[in-house]
């Protein structure tokens, strides 16, 4: 049995959809998660992440992304990368082939290079539009995201659980950020324990939303955590949320979700504020969710 | 009361002795930490962080740093930092002048020297006769950190009970990195939750050692929420380095360290692998103390 969840309604419906095609061609776990963000980074419809996102307030495009195998706690990042896509797959590049978590910036980018990724433009007419228009009205010197633009970050995580019923977990996350972000800004997204977190003894977790105060809380670790205490998913997501609420006062400025999975196959999801859509696949049957913020 | 923790021997004396300098000139527990962790970083003789400590495989240095206010939660952090020193002044600057987390590689240093850092050049003629000689030797891609050369990071974590009895606690950290690392490397050092965490409510942890497998055990977060869960500070960092030791099987191959201090000053430090020297200062009485590792 293979469970995977993504986030958000329109590019969560092409990763998931990427992911379990993936699976059909024999993908293992970590490459249909891998393939399915690759999907959203690569297709410039969709103004999420990648290819064709909403930039920096330079005007580019700075990536981010993390992926973390819950087998051996093994994992890789990358952030801050520009004119590399899918940064998915450099985050992949950076878990197997070298002995570290992270690269960052131009020097990602030099390892993708270096490892057979073509650089490419990521601007395309419609963001470049949608950025000159927001630069028309630029009145801040900080710029944070609304939310209603667009979901800038996809996460994925996934359980399989093999004919020895063992369970193998994996999480991953890709995003282009804060729609107008500060230069370099990096967020939860390539952040392990803040963003994703993958441990086949309990479970993994993914979170979205206002980076700043998910890393703050190391949401994914937290809900994880909570699993391993023995909260069913549902209940760790919303521990972790309530304890946002109540310690981060930034927290319900925008929506902080959490998402998880528990190494039996139980599903939960909470945020701070709004509602949160989610799609979940269970061996290629594909279903919709949402769950409200919170009260 | 205050008590300051600072990690190792010599970049821990000049560490604890500035800060406690800085509080003789009136300095807050953020301004403390902030001073004892810059006076090592500007410290050409050290080769520890910043200025004339040991570069990546490039033969550029790199640095990386956070710092984390117990208060609120509130943090900054730089990774991948080049020719500005001392980061962990950035890293202070995005947490107060910015509403992000972290700012990474040239984006990071264009901020610091919109916000007054002048840039300078970090080599000094000792690090550029290390680094030559180590170039000689070169005979692995990937360059995995020996622990004897120096210790590449200084992490603070300090206490401050006011007369109201309420405890207030920061975490802090500065690095150049493993010695001769891969360009671009972001260790767990500049990543709250693995190489810093603070909470007023409980306490504060800080990391140091093997970055990549600290930063997957969330090692700080994990200490801090051990201590939560009624452990002692000495209890806390010895199940997060078990727990590692169990789960992790690179954990052992160099030191993996953590250091706690609950909000009632109870202290405790855990080791992987060696010996952990540091430095406790109360109040101005210093002490120095080893932990021997776990078996």
């Amino acid at each position: 049995m293979t469970t995977l969840l993504v986030t958000w309604k329109e590019p969560g419906q092409v990763g998931i959809e990427a992911a379990w095609n993936a699976r059909k061609n024999g993908a293992d776990l970590v490459t249909m998660i891998e393939k399915g963000l690759a999907a959203c980074e690569m297709d410039p419809s969709l103004m999420a992440i990648g290819l064709g996102s909403l930039p920096n307030s330079d005007g580019d495009l700075e990536l981010d992304a993390a992926i973390m195998d819950g087998r051996d706690l093994n994992c890789g990042a990358v952030c801050s990368v520009r004119g590399i896509a899918p940064v998915i797959s450099v985050a992949r590049m950076v878990m197997e082939k070298t002995p570290h978590v992270m690269l960052a910036g131009d020097q990602a980018r030099r390892f993708a290079i270096e490892n057979g990724v073509v650089p490419i433009n990521l601007m395309t007419p419609e963001c470049i539009a949608k950025y000159d228009e927001w630069k028309r009205g630029e009145d801040e010197k900080f710029f944070v995201h609304t939310m209603n633009e667009s979901h800038d970050t996809v996460t994925m995580v996934g359980l399989e659980t093999g004919p020895d019923g063992k369970p193998h977990l994996v999480a991953a996350s890709a995003t282009s950020g804060l729609a107008w972000k500060m230069p370099g800004r990096v967020g939860d997204s390539p952040i392990v324990g803040a963003g994703i977190y993958a441990d086949d003894e309990i479970g993994a977790a993914g979170a979205t939303g206002l980076g700043e105060e998910l890393w703050k809380a190391c949401a994914s670790y937290r809900s994880v955590r909570n699993m391993e205490a023995g909260m069913t998913a549902q209940e760790a997501c919303e521990e972790t949320v309530r304890h946002m609420m109540r310690r981060q006062t930034n927290s319900t400025d925008l929506p902080c979700v959490v998402m998880a999975l528990r190494k039996d196959g139980d599903i939960g999801a909470a945020t701070t504020k709004g509602e949160f859509p989610f799609w979940i696949c269970r061996d290629g049957d594909i279903e919709f969710r949402e769950h409200l913020a919170l009260t």
